[in-house]
């Protein structure tokens, strides 16, 4: 399967050991992955130079390396975002292996941003962080000890990226592709959850008391489906239409 | 394919960086390898204990490490030797890419002892050494940018060899689920969509002059996202409240 690696993104999210951001670029850079982002790194720039140490020749990834204050901003533009973790049942949530997460990443990096995100050395990424993805990915490893090192864990994902487009010569069957709208971004489906509580309070549907289960039923629902951007302006058509109670409002969406 | 991982081992050539095998050790544990030989390292043991802070846990596979004067003492009792190169014509010999590798590895250590060997950090393994493998492995990687760290190669190796684990268990365990309720059955799946129908009709949303094209959306985005009973019970819900245009309804869906 053909992969623009140029679409692929390793988010980092706050990272505290410098060296780890040194090692994770040159895991990168191995792969023909560039674009690092860090999300509110606990130590870096490092003035004691050990990021640029391990990074052992790709400083260059660290030099253009983009550093943001939250996710949200890390993925807002992304068309597909996968989430590493740890721990199996984190939240219940589509959870691939490394293979089957690469052959997604690769085929949809040939039309849309994907970020591949991964979290703090001790605590990995908290369930907020999780929803956020439209998968998780988890490297099986040996319960008795599981112990990844950060920049291990994206040494290993961001070779199976490799490896989807090293083995495209060896008879990959192409994928049905059903889209035909650009992928909404992170950032869209963001404005639809949104839009989500603020309808179903509207309609007094949301329950104030438990609000964190339902709408993360939701989320985990669209994200599963990875939604085009006709399928979102069709679901905020459908929001705007209950919230005014249906009165004399026309479906002015072309969904053709 | 079964593996017995306790046929396996990895063997590091006068390795430098004490920091490395304590690195290595961490990678292998983590993918249930647990032999460790050294031929003539060059700092280890460390008093500074670089590779005990590297192994991080893995401590006890440093404890049970062999050390040997010459490779042909670690692979002795091997019937199957596979060296990694990261020069891809080191010498005319069966080079494998990594997963080649771990399916034959795999299938030999049902019966037979395994090595996998690695070089220094800075040369490699000599044409000499690399004439004792079997068969060559080389991790497909950036030419341009060829320097995987030596426990970064172990961590893509060892993972390999996990994986032909993993996925032969496949067929008969149950893959990670996030479903934690029973998959909506097709029936159901069809009381949602006329329940759309009739909602989206009262909202005066839905299009009689263009009919087909919004339902099609909507079954093709919630059938590829497989809904679950519950899922399709708050979507219900949703509709029912829209319907009533949200006057005094409670959610009353237990969402837990």
């Amino acid at each position: 399967m053909a992969v623009e690696f140029g679409n692929i993104r390793i988010v980092l999210v706050e990272t505290s050991h410098p060296g780890n951001i040194g090692a994770a670029a040159r895991a990168m850079k191995n792969m023909f992955l560039e674009q690092l982002v860090l999300v509110s790194p606990k130590n870096f720039p490092d003035p004691e130079g050990k990021s640029k140490a391990m990074a052992s020749g790709a400083d260059d990834v660290l030099a253009s390396v983009r550093i943001v204050d939250t996710l949200d901003e890390a993925i807002a533009d992304c068309g597909f975002v996968v989430g590493a973790s740890a721990r199996l049942r984190a939240i219940p949530w589509p959870i691939l292996h490394p293979r089957e997460c690469a052959e997604q990443i690769a085929s949809v990096s040939a039309e849309d941003k994907v970020a591949l995100v991964f979290g703090r050395e001790d605590r990995g990424l908290t369930n907020e962080e999780l929803e956020r993805c439209n998968a998780l990915v988890h490297i099986p490893a040996n319960p008795a000890y599981n112990s990844l090192n950060i920049a291990a864990a994206v040494q290993v994902l961001s070779y199976e990226i490799n490896m989807a487009a090293f083995l495209a010569g060896e008879g990959e069957q192409p994928k049905a592709e059903f889209y035909d709208h650009p992928r909404a971004t992170a950032d869209e489906m963001e404005g639809l959850y949104q839009h989500f509580e603020s309808a179903l309070n509207k309609l007094g549907f949301y329950d104030p008391a438990n609000p964190r289960q339902l709408m993360r039923r939701l989320r985990r629902l669209f994200n599963r489906a990875a939604l085009d951007k006709m399928e979102v302006n069709i679901l905020r058509g459908i929001l705007k239409a209950a919230e005014s109670g249906g009165k004399g409002r026309k479906n002015n969406i072309n969904n053709g």
